[in-house]
């Protein structure tokens, strides 16, 4: 059955384009364009047939007013009406479970013709993916807001899409998680999974042990009410909310309060630095053992979820090596190694874990023959280890080449492909252990101001290779669709676009900031972990976030767009247009550096950018110069083409941890003008 | 005292524009420049010395997340500190009233030198205050955020500056509010009045009468949690919060509820259209007072402000009149006309508002003498029944004049004085009795997407008028400060910038909104109440607020500065920067109707703003060619002129309701190329 649904899909690719339908993201399994539309106005209505719960009508509330925002309507009627000439149907078979389950139906088909819309769903789970597909699909038309007649059956190919949040490193209020939610629900993920706790921060209220948040979180943490209401506000949009609470690693936060669950003498202190660090549980007390079945029984209650992560990743064992009781412990309990003492302590955690009902999941360091196989594998290393797992009979999910805190391009994330590499040599049924995959926003570099920047629109792309068929890959699809979806995600509240202008103000120490954003447009952060290593002084929690780099976008649309060019025009397309548009385009950023030169001295936010500055106005120049030989049918003369090589390797190097990411499309124009015959 | 601040005051609005001094707004009233500049890093601490109270300790909490959004720093310790060697110290010297009294001192010092700051004052409220205008103070810098040393002595000029925010019309949620009043507080506003109810719709939970809120709302209310949340929110920023219940008339969402108060027969219905009805609560029954004992009691309590505020406008006593037992109550009373029943239910109204200890307040109608002197009156209708009610011994509030709704331009609101007028016949005693105004935002035309767009930044210039010395009225500082206060409001969240261009992407029907706003920015909505008049049909509380006219600017900052470029150029400014200015604005207007003309046949939004677009182009065709004639020093013929004129008369009228405001800065360049020689 899935190969029908995906030679559809692949089948209607080519009449999405030339139908005009609307970008959606993720693309549905199924979908046949029909003809005429639904008109969407003020009297607009919705009527439930079928299975009803509280949750359905909230559902259908949540909607309406997603598509109040939307189209700027407000309809006074917002109460679900029974009538059978609703403009929207909804009939759900069955209701949803209490707590949201891994692998819960979501399936859902959508009939829109122009007399009125059908969404089927065996769930409420269904409904909420079929409304999202809905709100896509809306849009400003001729004779007022419409929805294309389509018919669409889809279903997600895999039970788990997750975003994991880094709330420790940089503390994320609710605010910041609620918009992002919302995000999330409009792209179909499932999964929040919340980085609660690492050596920077503790961000949970515990009871039990008050001292892990009053001690440990410098007051930036959740209250249990508050988290709570994350949960609440996740549920209804269809997302389970895993909690992460690092151990026996990453944990130094919990000994600032709790230093005698430490390995190491004490006294802790919250860490200011990134990267890995001693200090470690001891595993070996069972005092520890007593701590953690009070404190994960406490948490358990407070996350209805039936997952619990463990984290368990990067323990050096420096603490352990340096502890002579720790060191008698292993020799006693024939532990040869480290990964030995933390696979025992992991099998000690696991089965408290279970004792409090839930199922144990970690990152991939965690994975052990010791462990029984219902826990989950998470794969940060590399899709190795998550076939590895599958082999063994455990589930696991990919986000190694999810991680939007390394600032790859839109394109990279797409393409890292769940089931490829030795996961393609897997069974059918073992590939079914690869439950799905997260999407990690580690927040060494993020603040509430420029997190939804780094989250987004990159996550919806992952969200859609997490849900749509597996040959759903047109790079160039994706783009033109990630653009729309983009800013239809500003309607949600998200500050990927809206903050950027406000940052570039503050750095441009002025309300114009033309020239400013001309320079921003052009560059990308350095990537993978460049910026720590490029960092003058090491960077801390303390250090601040306001910087170009902070602001300039992991990939630059307009570079894209440029470098698209570039190729398109080196490849014989010398339509005038094309040529024109890469020539204005260097015009203007040949011109910039001019433009910038009066902010430099009022604003020590730009001082540090003044050498890329320069170095974009020269390479431009370059370009330009290229184009003239190329024009003129005449080769570059070979010692220009050394010189500009040597400007263009120059300009290359990171500037304030900052790419010039136009330089490869430049360096082609200026090659080409050295092959002129 | 006062005049020699106002002096001072004068002397230095020189003296600030060569300095350098960042934009404040209000102006304070006395500012004395300084020699160098204090650096603000993650390291900045705040001292609290003298009086202490947890409402200091919370407003140093708010400055410092303030100044966290401001500069993108991150301080890991907000926690306030006592060392003698703080960035900044605050100094005050007694606590607050529990509940914010009109009248509390405001006033406070702010000395800053390269090597800290120093901030005194009376109160917490003026630390409040103080703390805004250090905010204001910090830029980006050369070497760092710096805020420049100056020396300030500041304390408002009327004690009561509000905003009102009418929430009957159009429902705005708690985010709405919290938002507008972080706004409020940055421009020292410190009275939010809260339009309750209308015949639109009653937005308060009542426990003591359900049906208020549960049959008139449209379930669209604040839970009593809530409003208490809104007011602890408004409490620590100092605003107080008062609500208005409109009464007698603006009563009809009572009425569906609870039918009995009414003069009229019913059954009621909420009303859905704009205008003054009929409906109106029977005065003559003691059933009437009972109920309004019971529930001004209950809102008494719930809303701690001293003022209390009734409404009592635009009652056109038709029920009245229809009713015979009325009819046959005003013979037996001797009250001979609707303004005198009217006067009679005021003052029973009055007497239980003061026995459940509030002072009232109404519009200016509710103004007769059989009213107590403590009573305060709120002139919508004019200055001078502000004066007419001070000569009585009545307090009053200046609301005519700002009026956020009717789109005036923001020069027209600032230069709208309270003491004017017969006001300035006033004794001195008698104008203390004007405590100040309030700009209004009934809620009409706007919805929770664009409110923000009409109060700011134009409500910024009425909090100064109100707070700032007398004379303190230059128009071009003022836009050039408003213009920087505007874009630093977007760190608080407000939308009025950050709605632009999604609300201008669902216009356009796509992402590309580059034409689409060259129209919008040349545009106004039409002013007054001209809205409603030039509507094809009677606009309701279902009508769309998405078009154009919704996303307009009320005053246009492009057209401002192009007309202030026309006259500076017809003036006798031959420079050539000012002409190729007017010469480039008017090329891209020209050609933007072509640009736009692709979109047109994809947006119902668009098509209404076909003509317009239309017009604009020609008559900057008009203008180009007007420049022309200039230039070659010849008078354009006659009949070109005649013909220019009438095109330009045409392009005048309101179109979709929007203004081309451009064209009289082009009529002036087509009669000055006339008058060539």
């Amino acid at each position: 059955m899935r190969s029908v649904l995906l030679f559809a899909a692949v089948a209607l690719l080519s009449i999405l384009s030339t139908a005009q339908l609307p970008s959606l993201m993720p693309q549905p399994a199924n979908l046949k364009p029909g003809s005429g539309q639904l008109v969407i106005n003020q009297f607009f209505t919705v009527a439930i047939t079928g299975h009803k719960e509280p949750r359905l009508e909230r559902t259908v509330q949540i909607f309406l007013a997603d598509l109040r925002k939307q189209t700027g309507m407000l309809p006074l009627d917002v109460s679900v009406v029974t009538m059978p000439t609703a403009s929207l149907t909804i009939h759900c078979i069955a209701g949803t479970k209490e707590v949201q389950e891994l692998g819960e139906d979501e399936s859902y088909r959508l009939e829109i013709t122009s007399s009125g819309a059908k969404l089927d769903a065996q769930t409420t789970l269904g409904v909420i993916r079929g409304l999202q597909t809905f709100l896509q699909l809306v849009q400003t038309g001729s004779t007022g807001f419409v929805v294309p007649a389509v018919s669409i059956q889809d279903a997600p190919r895999f039970p788990w899409r997750g975003l994991m949040i880094d709330v420790s490193r940089h503390f994320m209020p609710v605010e910041v998680l609620k918009r992002n939610l919302d995000g999330m629900a409009a792209v179909k993920m499932n999964v929040l999974h919340w980085h609660l706790s690492d050596n920077q921060g503790f961000r949970v209220e515990s009871k039990e042990f008050p001292r892990l948040y009053e001690l440990g979180s410098d007051k930036l943490f959740y209250l249990q009410d508050e988290i709570r209401d994350v949960i609440a506000y996740a549920r209804e949009r269809g997302i389970r909310v895993v909690p992460e609470f690092d151990m026996p690693g990453h944990a130094s936060a919990w000994f600032v309060g709790y230093p005698e669950l430490a390995s190491g003498p004490g006294p802790y202190q919250i860490e200011r630095h990134w990267g890995i660090f001693d200090p470690a549980m001891d595993p070996t007390r069972e005092s520890t053992y007593k701590f953690l079945d009070e404190f994960i029984g406490e948490m358990a209650k407070l996350f209805p979820d039936q997952f619990f992560h463990i984290g368990g990743d990067e323990v050096n064992g420096k603490e352990w090596d340096a502890n002579p009781k720790i060191q008698e412990f292993k020799r006693a309990h024939s532990l040869r190694s480290n990964e030995d003492l933390q696979a025992y302590f992991n099998k000690h955690v696991q089965t408290i874990v279970a004792k409090h009902g839930k199922t144990m999941l970690g990152w991939d360091e965690i994975l052990r023959p010791e462990l029984p196989k219902d826990i989950v594998i998470q794969s940060w290393r590399g899709p190795e280890s998550l076939a590895q797992a599958a082999k063994q009979g455990y589930r696991g999910l990919l986000s190694h080449g999810y991680y939007l805190d390394l600032m790859w391009s839109t394109q990279r994330h797409y393409l890292n492909e769940p089931i490829s590499g030795d996961a393609t040599t897997l069974t059918p049924e073992q590939q079914k252990l690869i439950l799905g995959g997260e999407a990690c926003m580690w927040a060494e570099f993020v603040s509430p101001e420029n997190i939804d920047s780094r989250i987004w629109p990159r996550n919806a792309v992952i969200a859609e290779r997490l849900w749509s068929p597996q040959n759903v890959t047109d790079v160039q699809s994706m783009y033109q669709r990630m653009e729309v979806i983009g800013h239809r995600l500003d309607w949600l509240g998200l500050t990927h676009n809206s903050g950027y202008a406000p940052m570039l103000r503050r750095i441009a120490g002025t309300d114009d900031i033309s020239a400013t954003q001309t320079l921003a447009d052009a560059l990308e952060p350095v990537k993978d972990y460049s910026r720590e290593k490029l960092a003058l002084e090491p960077p801390t929690s303390a250090t601040p976030l306001d910087r170009l780099i902070d602001a300039a976008r992991p990939e630059s649309e307009i570079v894209r767009k440029f470098t698209s060019n570039v190729d398109d025009f080196l490849g014989g397309n010398r339509n005038p247009g094309v040529e024109a548009e890469i020539r204005r385009q260097l015009g203007v950023w040949h011109t910039n550096h001019a433009a910038l030169q009066p902010l430099f001295g009022n604003s020590f936010l730009l001082q540090e950018v003044q050498a890329v500055s320069q170095n974009l106005s020269r390479i431009s120049a370059a370009g330009l110069a290229a184009l003239e030989y190329i024009d003129q049918g005449q080769p570059a003369p070979t010692d220009w083409l050394s010189q500009q090589l040597t400007l263009l390797a120059d300009a290359q190097k990171p500037q304030a941890q900052l790419l010039l990411v136009v330089a490869p499309a430049i360096e082609k124009l200026i090659r080409a003008a050295s092959l002129q015959k």
